[in-house]
């Protein structure tokens, strides 16, 4: 696809710019606190500010960008998970690695709450691709009796959500989110089976 | 203890008025909302503005002692639930009763810190002994065989904290929250029971 010998290098460039600011920004923001801002994304990505300007018009518009490009690398991880030959662990380890991976997403949603951005539009669009990933997992961790047939994906996607705000807000630690994982785990598992 | 003829029914009209200012100041600020505002809970609770600042000095010292109390309330109601001669559906009808309580809770919460207030001292404590008195329940439903016995109160309560913070959140409609109960109810049943 490339045009010209003259164009290629710079829009090379400009991609790797946008891809390297993005992850900057993940890293940056997904900590979370006060003191994250678009100059320090600017000078760790080793960029002007105007380049990151350049590529993001407002600060809201980055934080979007990296929120939708994290919910589209998660529908991928799903989408990888759905071709394992082991549904069952492919559906609750995705769960657990979705609560683990919360507090981070939860900081990034909560600074583009505060950039006066809102998480709408295509963040909705790519998280409702992630919940129908999730619902496919599901799908087929009860199709192999790895999870009760009698729940649905808006109760589970409930429990989804809850764990992982806890998990986030509360800064359960490791053995906590795991031992009350188990017990979400348990209620999901066919009766008489545990 | 009443000292003075005079002095007796000012005394017992301000603890009136303390009441009912916390009253409506709860309905107010528990119903969320940009609009709650302390002169809505004077007009409301039939008073000037100058006695509601008489009994809390700040906004935030009203909200501080509306969610003091609520805390309280709960915790009594959970000492009552401790008597019931059915430990099991003591346990599990007071948590059911936490996660659909949880939306004002929040809500006053979330004013509280707008206001400049923390939710620490007297509301920490009054929520440890929520804590406490939901960790006794839990013993007994636990003793008479109603929940796992290997399942201990920082899991449970990450649950309660988990699926009441995702029923305010989400605005859960009242059959998803139900149906999301009732997998973290079965993962804490005894296993082979349910």
């Amino acid at each position: 696809m490339t045009r010209s010998a003259g164009g290629r290098p710079q829009r090379v460039d400009a991609r790797a710019n946008r891809g390297r600011i993005l992850d900057v920004a993940e890293e940056v923001f997904g900590r979370g606190g006060e003191t994250a801002s678009t100059e320090e994304v600017a000078r760790l990505a080793g960029v002007g500010i105007a380049t990151v300007f350049r590529h993001f018009p407002t600060k809201a518009a980055l934080l979007q960008a990296v929120l939708v490009r994290r919910f589209e690398g998660l529908r991928e991880q799903a989408e990888v998970a759905l071709k394992s030959a082991d549904p069952s662990s492919a559906f609750f380890d995705f769960f657990r690695h979705l609560v683990a991976d919360a507090a981070t997403k939860i900081a990034i949603g909560v600074a583009l709450l505060d950039a006066g951005g809102d998480s709408g539009g295509a963040a909705v669009e790519a998280s409702n691709e992630l919940r129908r990933a999730v619902g496919a997992l599901l799908r087929r961790a009860q199709q192999c009796g790895a999870v009760r047939d009698d729940v649905e994906l808006p109760e589970v996607y409930a429990l989804l959500v809850a764990t992982s705000r806890a998990a986030a807000h509360s800064g359960l630690d490791e053995e906590i989110r795991d031992r009350t994982l188990a017990i979400v785990f348990d209620g999901l598992a066919p009766r008489g089976q545990v």
